[in-house]
């Protein structure tokens, strides 16, 4: 295998500590030397943030925080910030809010200091998200990219264990999806197998007591690496099949994400052995099959489409919107026939059938892409 | 085991690719849209960095480097760089070559794409050094950093194979010495992991066989990384061992390096669990002392400190010397008793005595503080 690969390094600091977001905000702020600081949380959020900025200069608390950032909201936060001239945006909250502070970071490239409360992942890359006329945009701007990230493990203890194991699972799906995503290559695999291991061991810990501090900081690492493991190597088959399945067919984000990504490691796993190697023992399993199938067993993960809404009727077409969008990247050829397997499989929550038999035949004969792209 | 920590992330792009060092200085040198280049390589080098310079415009071919930086040399490359009114820097060569690019960049803030020929690791930190009359001062600058490294195993074929096994093994001890280094964290020992099993992958493919390029991938890629998880996590007990033998005794650097490496690992695995795991897993290994120890006799490292120059009779006062220097963070508290122990180990090559007895006592009732720190 030779190793050829572009990768791009997003410099960031990371202060983690359970209990002291608010010192390390403090210590942040007097770090950058800022002064005038636009305090951006939700209504909902606005206690705990207000708590966590206690010891710094806020001249202006901002609240209006909508999901996939409106247009309009992201033009009058610019226009808010340049009215109290802020020089420094700190938010606290889930996706929502960290997208509104990258909005606003685009056009006055002010810096922000991201306290995440979920396990979005946004503060930890260069991607932006507006929506205009029910049309949302992305696109990438290194300016927009927080400059430092706090995370506390208490101002997760807000989200409900069924949300904390639904999106931990959602960053499990990033990390294994980087394997084999577009841009995989070995950097953001390492950082997706640490990535691995702490989801692993955080959710069970969560799911059982969701007042389980070390769950909660091992979810929240987790989910920081899987989103700079993500947004490096790019979407891979299990985001194209996820991304149609909400899209067409209306279902539910979390729930479709946790019941496909068995069945995409499954069908991959054959055929990108050293990308399977890396999984199962971030696992510290012997196969990573049965590392992912033991955590679902132990999370009481969802387990088939139907009960969330697909019909089996959908699948064919599902097929067809599926196919083209499965990177040239993945390590498996993607055919119509078994793309219709997998979903089938995924509907009816069965074993997928004949992964044993391609696990024989496909690991000997088939190249592994995992690290050599373009 | 609780995480709090500090992690600095450095923003760098990597464009790794055997035989593709002018493709990529090409792509990168548009991506940047630099027209003039000040191309640095010493005499030496010359030829290569003319191959791989030969897509792009070259304004100044420098070559007055010198080890070490020396800041007359240093002042008159800034000179070149202002009066050819220089827009980029390209670096070809080791780490002295580097170093002087840094130099420039220092005063220039010019920025730099690095070329890297040898495992020195100079190229992914941000760290500089000049030498003004014979004393060496280093220091940070981000202005240093190079903003992309390209990476071509083929320029590193000109490295002899014992040079690069000795430089593969410092890189491996700037990875194990990661793991419980003053800024030690879970990110730098997720990097340090992978540049451990990079570099035992590399390592015996070079010394069984010197054109072998597939090993020279996993050691410059395994180099790079160790590179990156020691600028993060500084010095660790290791470190502070070898800087002492080297610089009061004149021990070679690079055998000094690979002899002790076995002696501190065996010293502090017992006392540092979770790193030990990760070290054994990243050899492939039941333990970590066992994996170093295969991969020691496979490149038939050097066993003794006595074979290279130290004397017994200075062991005391290397004691006194090394004591006072070893950071606060090591996993296993560091005595006058122990640390001369290990010396006398590591001078005589034995093994090291009651590491076994450590290991059973030592394990349950020390408090693993790797990832622990202020």
């Amino acid at each position: 295998m030779t190793l050829n690969f572009e990768h791009v390094t997003l410099g960031q600091r990371v202060r983690f500590g359970t209990g002291k977001a608010a010192e390390n905000l403090s210590a942040e702020v007097e770090r950058l030397g800022a002064r005038r600081i636009m305090l951006i949380a939700s209504e909902s959020d606005a206690p705990m943030a207000a708590a966590v900025s206690s010891g710094v200069d806020v001249v202006l608390h901002y609240h209006d925080v909508a999901p996939h950032v409106p247009i309009e909201k992201a033009e009058k936060a610019r226009a808010a910030a340049i009215e109290h001239d802020a020089d420094l945006l700190v938010c606290v909250g889930g996706g929502s809010t960290t997208g509104l502070a990258k909005a606003v970071a685009m056009t006055t490239a002010l810096p922000i200091i991201a306290v995440p409360t979920t396990y979005a992942g946004s503060e930890a890359t260069n991607v932006w998200g507006l929506t205009e006329a029910s049309r949302k945009a992305t696109g990438v701007d290194d300016a927009v990219l927080p400059v430092t990230v706090i995370y506390d493990a208490e101002l997760a203890l807000s989200l409900p264990a069924h949300l904390s194991v639904a999106s931990g699972l959602n960053a499990l799906a990033h990390c294994i999806d980087s394997m084999w995503a577009p841009r995989a290559d070995p950097i953001n695999q390492a950082l997706a197998s640490e990535g691995i291991r702490a989801l692993a061991a955080g959710l069970p810990l969560i799911k059982d007591n969701p007042a389980d501090l070390a769950g909660r900081e091992q979810a929240l690492y987790g989910a920081y690496l899987s989103a700079v493991a993500f947004a490096s190597a790019g979407s891979g088959m299990h985001h194209k099949i996820c991304h149609v399945l909400g899209g067409a067919y209306n279902l539910p984000h979390a729930q479709t994400h946790a019941v496909v990504l068995p069945y995409v490691l499954a069908f991959n796993a054959p055929f990108a052995p050293h990308a399977e190697r890396r999984i199962a023992a971030a696992f510290g399993s012997d196969d990573a099959v049965t590392g992912l199938s033991d955590l679902r067993s132990a999370l009481a993960a969802p387990t088939s489409l139907k009960e969330h809404g697909l019909n089996e009727a959908d699948i064919p077409e599902a097929v067809e919107l599926i196919l083209p969008a499965i990177p040239a990247s993945n390590p498996r050829r993607v055919t119509a026939e078994n793309l219709d397997e997998l979903l089938r499989a995924a509907y009816a929550g069965s074993t997928l059938p004949g992964s044993t038999e391609t696990a024989t035949t496909g690991t000997a004969t088939t190249r592994d892409k995992e690290t050599s792209h373009a």
